[in-house]
């Protein structure tokens, strides 16, 4: 184990009729409010209502910062932070999925200072003191509930960049499994497939070769991520496999699984970012279609942990380490297939004409991440495996 | 899952020269500091001179209060909160294991108050702006450096009593794994039954009978508790072993476990805390004698969990449900004896006539604690299959 600073502040308010605490839990920090969603879907299942009564009761003043998309643009959120600046807001609370509250993060960090936000992104300037958020979570995916992580894309330069800092853990997230019961069948898939991804990102790439507590953590997690996914996928009302699932996602990047692994990489999120920054498929997808490749390749240089994996989260017991490796990679692309997920780039209609476009576009973010074991010919080989 | 709230604040600095952060880390808070430990252990193995210096080089007045107890006292606790007021002091700096952790937290709680502290045991009183604490951890065992509870014995009743308050979690706890190699072979393997009795409390009386999440969590710490303690025990130097065992510990009673689970009970440790109250027994010690009677109890009333358990935990596959229940508790209590731990208040040297007189002790914690399921009865004969 390495060593490691864990510290996350984030107050969690779990379970079924929990949305109406948001208005106290917000005027905690100052009554002008900016409301940050995205689409009709909050108005369409109550929620929104829900938001707006509880934070007017609690004498919120509202803004309102509408239609976020499902990859968060950086123009939208540069409208935020004028809207912010222009209306004095105190404090912003965010209902919505990991994109919605990614962009209020970012509208967080912009709306105090008075540079452009994207330096944040690139790594030009740190966040110091940004407007405090509350947030109420409608989609189990990204986590960005309870870290301090955020990922934009910037509309002008088709740079899907992200980073985390620690004064942007939302103070309270209410996490009522209701309020992601209207989630189809396809997004809650994806969501899934997104925890499933943060995990996997850490297991296999982290330095030390023996982290026993987290893997044992994070073998727990995968299995809940797909037990409990198959579940609401066979009733998307089943409130109990809703909890699961959104618990599961939101420990999933919380810190936890990462405190003690010392350098990890995100290889996954890397690739499938420039897949969503070309084509604007839904991030869980082209998870799915990238992770069975990078896992092929990864597999020939870990072997071992691949193994570990195959034995503990598949029960595959039989083989040499290498065939164990192979079977989990399959046990695994089966689940995707299972839940209706892509397992290529070619089910996302993404030609294989633009591998070098898409590997040359990735090598930007690698940099920024600095995964200096990356080069765009690396990035290619893996793109045409996963064909 | 039921519904919960959790809301962890502890700032956790993990691993190898860690503990010259804790001046800096102190001060933070005021550079008064009240300064908390046992015996001369901490004298011993540098820890303390590493302290002193570094709360030294921040700046800060130390006032010494040591001689905590390894089962803390209230009378101490009282002499602490008397220095505390005296010194005017600010914030408390805990050197120790759970004992020095806990009586500082009371000492926080005390001296803030003009009425006596055991009312905030008794639940007379609420804690609601105690001092602030920071600790440096040197034993793997009660999770009291990333949690909001304690445990202290009234040496004036003999009653052991524990309570818990959101206002109490440390700010910063520094967790060096080093600090704990002087730790020995017996008190090593006391600790890590401890973290393993905290675990089984959430997980075998949970009144929620799915919790997938959380029972992956529980297991693995288990697994991991046992494991990383057998590799101590065969190289008490062993670095990686005491950080494993050491983040375990952490993990196990942070509060992570418990969420979701609705209401739990304390059974083993109501039980243990009259031994020690009465004997003075090394708490694990006394939990490893409690816990294989209380378990085969407690396996008539919900065989399928400890089934799964079983299945999981020791990969016992065969057998009908009770078959397995059976099987796993002697697997347990087998590793009780591998790590040398007493399976029986017989080994502990308690006479059987003690019986009654330990029950009716108990059953004045089961009172305040609402475990309104025991009667002196039941725990008689609980007792009565530890001989």
């Amino acid at each position: 184990m390495q060593n490691f600073v864990f510290h996350n502040p984030t107050k969690i308010l779990f379970g079924s009729n929990t949305i109406p605490a948001i208005g106290k839990e917000t005027v905690l920090f100052g009554t002008k409010v900016l409301l940050v969603y995205g689409s009709a879907a909050i108005k369409k299942n109550g929620v929104y209502d829900q938001v707006l009564q509880s934070l007017t009761a609690a004498g919120a003043e509202i803004t309102e910062h509408s239609g976020v998309l499902s990859n968060p643009v950086l123009s939208h959120v540069r409208k935020g932070i004028r809207l912010a600046k222009e209306k004095g807001c105190q404090v912003i609370c965010a209902v919505g999925g990991g994109s919605v509250i990614d962009e209020a993060k970012a509208i967080c960090a912009g709306a105090t200072v008075e540079h452009d936000v994207w330096k944040f992104f690139t790594g030009k300037k740190s966040v110091k003191s940004p407007l405090p958020l509350t947030t109420v979570l409608t989609l189990a995916a990204s986590g960005s509930e309870m870290n301090s992580g955020m990922v934009i894309t910037n509309d002008e330069t088709s740079q899907k960049f992200g980073f985390a800092n620690r004064h942007l853990y939302p103070r309270t997230s209410i996490l009522d499994p209701r309020a992601t019961c209207s989630v189809p069948a396809d997004y809650t898939a994806y969501g899934a497939v997104d925890a499933v991804a943060h995990v996997l990102e850490f297991y296999f790439t982290t330095e030390d070769p023996a982290t026993p507590v987290q893997d044992r953590l994070m073998e727990g997690l995968v299995m809940n991520a797909m037990d409990s996914c198959n579940r609401v996928l066979t009733d998307l009302d089943d409130y109990q496999a809703r909890a699961d699932l959104m618990w599961t996602a939101t420990l999933a990047l919380n810190g936890l699984t990462g405190a003690g692994l010392g350098k990890v990489g995100f290889p996954m999120h890397m690739i499938e970012h420039s897949l969503s920054a070309f084509y604007n498929v839904p991030h869980g997808a082209g998870l799915s279609a990238v992770i069975p490749g990078w896992l092929r390749y990864q597999a020939t240089q870990r072997p071992e942990r691949f193994a570990q994996f195959s034995e503990r989260v598949f029960d595959i017991r039989e083989g040499s380490i290498q065939n164990k490796a192979a079977k989990g990679i399959e046990a695994l692309t089966a689940w995707f297939t299972r839940v209706n997920s892509p397992t290529t780039i070619t089910a996302l209609a993404i030609p294989s004409e633009d591998i070098p476009k898409i590997a040359e576009n990735a090598i930007a973010l690698a940099k920024v991440w600095r995964m200096d074991n990356y080069d765009t010919t690396l990035i290619e080989a893996i793109l045409q495996d996963c064909l």
